[in-house]
């Protein structure tokens, strides 16, 4: 596609040029833009056919954003700031310069400006950060002719229309009416027969994650957020709960991955925020393998004594990280899809005992057939049968305990408040080596006689 | 809540139970009812409005459904499964067995059970299996009071009427028209000015996660789905949409933790299912752990001459195994969103290499001082200065390689076109930990002057 924008605009067919983009939808514009040098993008954007603008605008990507503000002259900018919903307006300026954020605020009509600080002092991470507050109110005394005559009136500037929210004089909160029913209903039904009271919603400071949660829940198109004195105050769409879905879910894999989360994409994130996140957690990690390795030390000189041993601990250290990890990540993504709480623990346990129970006999079983086959008849090492009992019975026990703990941590970690994704793979390993690396020498010392 | 259900039910007021219904969201009275013994759950059922009963049955699991069908005779399964949006009841029927299945076929109509059998011949994943064919078409020479008029007349039965399909006399998508639209245009405007003809839709042969990163990327409240002639047979709503993302996330985070995505929420799936999740990753995962023993087991008799150098290998697999795994799941999640693709792969490995040098250094220079003052001061450990050399050039050069690991093996197998997701944390474990021995060995043979 920019192959054919950079022809038509090297050939100055700007007319065009428009005709094409007038075609495409303004996420795909934003990509093509995005491919071109800074320079570029001011003169493409003035090609852009004036009621598209604002909505490629809004799709783009924060240092885009930042270059073209800055090449606008003031009429430009007042055109897009005036073009925006205002939560598109809050999450741009909170990724600006102070210097930028003054002049869009210079730029913003008095009104816009006084929502759009209202909006930016919410914290961070909660309903109000996201919610827009152009949405379309009703009274109850309307028929639905006057309703969908105040759509006609109002709705331009809506982000979304189709469920209208009923309020009273003083802004508190009676129902909701949706076009679906109005239309259904018929011009003269009255507003107040046809709203449903029944009224899910959510508080400005909750997380915006248990708003997202409800809209998947109920499958709402928007939700309505209250203040603390009950009154409406704005909505959060469908679209931006996917936003907040999409980025929770990255934020959870990152951190089961012992990576601190980042706001921008891989590419754009810098070398040095790239180390920022993922240090932190790489020197935890590395000084708490110190235990693992005195647990070793102990058995330092009787481990000279059956060499053997020491080929197996990488296997016996892996398969307890894995299995743990395993049980860990099942249990970690369950709790934040609100699928187990930790009043289901002992059925959590039990089932992971039962699990572990199968997984330590196939794979005692499969290590004892392998060290046999491979070990012993191919590579001709000598592993003799105790040594081999050694290995695949501290390999039921290491499976048996790595689950317990995988199953464990996470709930425990949620009950008391922490982010259960942390206490996944790099965490678990850390505490399931040392456990295999105790159980393999106590296991040896019962059946080979050295003391433990 | 389910207590307060229980006693409303013990003194059998029936009626203010129905009043206290008709005041829930289906959802929380699926939820509210899963609590209850199966031989409760149809009594209760039978207790909930008409309006809702359907509703509710679509947000249960499915072995409640199941028990629910079973219990009803011919003339309430009737009532349901025209209720019923038809996509839903697609999604029922393939998680029955076949006995009841035919149950519910032999009591849908005609029409509907040969639109069902349709549905369900779509392959698993595909945009057909998890559209409706409930949407509302329009002509494109109605005028908007025509066309909500059709609305008004057909559309409490659709999913969506908010996007409305206009379609020609071969049922070819000409354009999409918003009641949005409609509503600003006034009655006599015609549809076919007001229609966007710049329709992005899909095929029904798409897989169900494209679907869904077209609604999430053009804010879609639902997207056309046309067969192989282009005629439109179907729509997918972004609550469907969302399904998919949230199913579509679990399975990553699944495969990252080399686990077999399961159908099922945790508690409901059987033990015996978990297990043949977990099972294959863990016996790969086992046996290719063997070549690391076989490395160690080379270098196994000039070991026993520095046995304080196997103290520190819990460690230095430890540290790679997590720095690999940092860089793989990074990858991962961006390849995912397609925030990179394969073209990108030397500015990846540029970038991997800048942040593994950092990384590195700071664990080097870490180890290092722990070594110095935990080990040595404070433990009374004989590491002397050249074995401590050794372990902090093999951490530096250990990072390195599994930054690159990390970085190159999940691009490369999106590349040939295998799942990155496989590409993680116990996979790149596996491979880092033979590496991270090579060159542990390799290091302190040049250190230590023994032969590697």
């Amino acid at each position: 596609m920019s192959e054919k924008i950079t022809e038509l605009l090297e050939a100055k067919k700007i007319a065009e040029l428009r005709a094409l983009f007038a075609e495409m939808e303004p996420a795909d514009i934003a990509a093509a833009l995005e491919e071109f040098d800074d320079e570029k993008l001011p003169v493409l954007y003035r090609i852009l056919p004036k009621d598209v603008a604002a909505d490629v605008f809004v799709e783009m990507d924060g240092e885009e954003q930042e270059y073209l503000i800055k090449s606008f002259n003031d009429r430009e900018l007042r055109e897009v700031v005036n073009e925006l919903y205002l939560d598109d307006a809050v999450d741009i300026i909170e990724e600006m310069p102070a210097t930028v954020v003054k002049r869009i605020l210079a730029n913003t009509n008095a009104q816009d400006r006084k929502i759009i600080n209202e909006l930016l002092n919410y914290p961070k991470d909660s309903a109000g950060s996201i919610m827009t507050t152009e949405y379309v109110d009703l009274k109850s005394g309307m028929t639905v002719g006057e309703a969908l005559e105040r759509i006609r009136k109002t709705g331009v500037d809506k982000e979304t229309v189709y469920t209208c929210y009923v309020t009273d004089n003083k802004r508190k909160l009676k129902g909701i009416a949706t076009v679906k029913e109005m239309i259904l209903s018929g011009n003269d039904a009255k507003i107040e027969d046809i709203m449903d009271t029944n009224v899910i919603f959510c508080t400005t400071t909750e997380d915006k994650e248990e708003v997202a949660d409800k809209i998947k829940k109920y499958d709402f198109l928007a939700l309505p957020v209250v203040d603390k004195e009950n009154r409406l105050v704005g909505i959060v769409t469908v679209d931006d709960a996917i936003d907040v879905m999409v980025e929770e879910a990255t934020e959870d894999i990152e951190k089961m991955a012992a990576v601190l989360p980042t706001d921008k994409s891989y590419l754009k994130t810098s070398v040095f925020s790239l180390w920022k996140a993922r240090a932190p957690w790489q020197l935890l990690l590395m000084i708490s393998a110190t235990f693992t390795g005195m647990v070793l030390n102990t058995f330092e000189d009787r481990l000279t004594a059956f060499p053997v041993l020491i080929s197996f601990i990488p296997m016996l250290m892996d398969t307890g990280g894995n299995t743990g990890s395993q049980a860990a990540v099942t249990i970690i993504r369950s709790l934040s899809l609100g699928e187990i709480e930790f009043s289901d623990i002992l059925k959590v346990i039990w089932k992971e005992i039962r699990v572990s129970v199968l997984c330590g006999a196939m794979l005692a079983v499969a290590c004892f057939i392998k060290i046999q086959v491979v070990d012993v008849l191919i590579m001709g090492a000598n592993v003799n049968l105790i040594s081999c009992a050694v290995v695949c019975v501290t390999l039921f026990v290491t499976v048996f305990c790595a689950k317990l703990v995988g199953c464990t941590l996470p709930i425990l970690s949620d009950k008391i408040g922490l982010d259960p994704a942390v206490m996944s793979s790099p965490f678990i390993t850390t505490i399931v080596d040392a456990i295999s690396l105790l159980i393999y020498f106590n296991v040896a010392s019962a059946f080979l006689g050295f003391n433990a």
